[in-house]
């Protein structure tokens, strides 16, 4: 009998109502070590080296919402947190990979995993030396759902104004750089928490991006969709709360919003927000708001990535160090960075990478 | 020279941003004679004899929606209050019509107007002694927006689980017919105010009609919809608010909102609801809320028409004195009567018969 492997896991020790507690009687989350078994046929064993942090997680551990309600099974109470990974092949009994190979996988905060090899996807070298922590975000399922969203949901087209919330986010600025660079919109307005992040949005393409935390916001948004013909036609929006409440009062008849997110909201209670006074706005501007999720349009992923591959080759999609945030992170400290996801302090991806 | 016609009229006199006011310094409407001029070529006189009350007439006077967010122009201040009516032609300067027929038009609050020939459509006789005011709601405008709600916006099908509330009132009760009788979705439920209206929306056809003032609504509406075979899928919405918030949770995965009114929340200020909890629904069960305006079918409404004849004849569709609310009214309380739109005291149509 070979001797097990020990791993450190992230477990699930309290749902939050609120805000998830690093500390206290309440602690969201326990540090535990585990015995992992020997990987079985089609499996694979991996050494995690960065997890992507994605909002959704948060909705995984909410105590109010019912399992039903969520096309992600949740957490449950003792299990490792649920998260993607970037990890390396140690052992396979897979023929689709071999020992050294990296992959992304759904592993949870965990240092080791035993994955079935299905549901692995190589992460193969990019051009120009271009960190693989990019296919946790831009080249995998954060740039997906701004994809799949801008067009599918939203049937942004040249003649749309797409206003993006939380553009310089992970899906935020990616949409911002698919509407205005790929599809080609005739405006895009960016809305981002700080100046820097604005002019840093600017220079991804936007046409302008205003810092919703300015005192004249509400005046500069109107400005930049004048009525009627400047009005926004497409809100991409990742933030919810008062940024949308503003936003439905400055969309053109037949909008279309992109219901993708609502961080603003995720950690305020079982009531959630202080709650959407516009709704009245969907009715009479006769606006369109749908949720989604990137996996209905699973089978167009190659497609997508394949023209992701191509605009970068012609310019029309920018990646680099900047379009991250990489926080060098020991095991310890893995609940802590992924918190800062709610903070609204990162610039693109936030990503979680094991020292 | 001829006379020229003196006729009274409702005048705005003051844009309401709470409850319409009847009196007082912020009253409303005021009463005032003019004359007309004798109609033109293409014109008729017409001599009022109902007026249709509509929810939506609360949004051509608020003074906290800006012009171009109306598909209808605002009422100014001075001008008569817009309605629309069921009148006797008394003088004809079109081929269109004879002195003696009847029509639908917009005249607005006036005992007498001069109208465009082109904007008034005929009012002939119905079937079984039925009275001619179903053509200001079911066999109108109002019916015909409950059937494109469902049809176009909606895309309901038999498979459907359809909630419809303000189902006892102008929209509902055509919406709950529809669904039910002549779609034929496999469940309709109702929601409406008094156990009477709920009552009568279950012998229009619904399978269930829960009162929302009821201590257990929130327990009936969730024990109608159970998780997740159960869920509601097609949400037909005149009401908004609270009933909007508690619905969100009771929608299934690719649920479909027809955004059609939130008459809780047209008097309650500028700031309008209490606002909206639920948006996050949106995003986690992948519904779609859309607004629409009936007119963009327009170029449907003959073939929309002649189902709603065919559907009366084969017993799909139930139109009688019931379906009606009406009040007979002297002129000087034309006003009082459109009140009582959000008093939720009509079942069917508010129809003011002027006396």
């Amino acid at each position: 009998m070979e001797e097990s492997i020990k791993t450190r896991q992230w477990q699930l020790a309290h749902k939050p109502r609120h805000e998830p507690q690093l500390s206290g009687p309440e602690q969201t989350f326990k540090l535990a070590e585990v015995d992992l078994p020997e990987p079985k046929d089609d499996e694979v064993l991996l050494k995690l080296l960065s997890y992507s942090n994605d909002p959704a997680q948060r909705g995984w551990i909410d105590p109010d919402i019912p399992a039903e309600r969520l096309y992600v099974p949740p957490v449950k109470i003792g299990q490792p947190m649920s998260a993607f990974g970037l990890a390396e092949v140690v052992e396979s009994k897979s023929s689709k990979f071999s020992k050294g190979d990296t992959v992304t996988a759904p592993t949870g905060w965990t240092e080791y995993a035993i994955v079935k090899a299905g549901s692995c996807q190589p992460a193969k070298d990019l051009p120009s030396g271009l960190s693989k922590t990019h296919y946790l975000g831009a080249l995998g399922l954060t740039g997906l759902t701004a994809y799949f969203g801008l067009t599918e949901v939203g049937q942004t087209t040249k003649d749309d104004v797409v206003v993006v919330s939380g553009a310089a986010g992970a899906t935020g600025m990616m949409a911002v750089q698919i509407a205005k660079k790929i599809i080609g919109s005739k405006k895009v307005i960016g809305i981002a928490g700080t100046d820097e992040k604005c002019r840093w949005v600017e220079k991804l393409g936007a046409d302008v991006c205003l810092n919703y935390k300015s005192k004249s916001f509400a005046e500069d948004l109107k400005k930049e969709t004048p009525a009627p013909d400047g009005y926004a036609s497409v809100f991409y929006d990742n933030v919810g709360g008062e940024i949308l409440d503003l936003t439905l009062t400055r969309m053109g008849s037949g909008g279309r919003i992109i219901a993708c997110g609502a961080i603003s909201s995720y950690n305020t209670s079982a009531e959630r927000t202080t709650g959407l006074k516009n709704w009245f706005e969907i009715i009479i501007m006769r606006l369109k708001a749908q949720g989604f999720i990137v996996l209905d349009y699973a089978n167009k992923f190659g497609q997508a990535i394949e023209l992701f591959n191509k605009s970068l080759q012609d310019g029309k999609l920018t990646l680099d160090e900047s379009s991250e945030t990489v926080v060098k992170t020991p095991f310890e400290d893995v609940p802590k960075t992924w918190l800062k996801l709610f903070e609204g302090s990162n610039q693109g991806k936030l990503v979680t990478q094991l020292v």
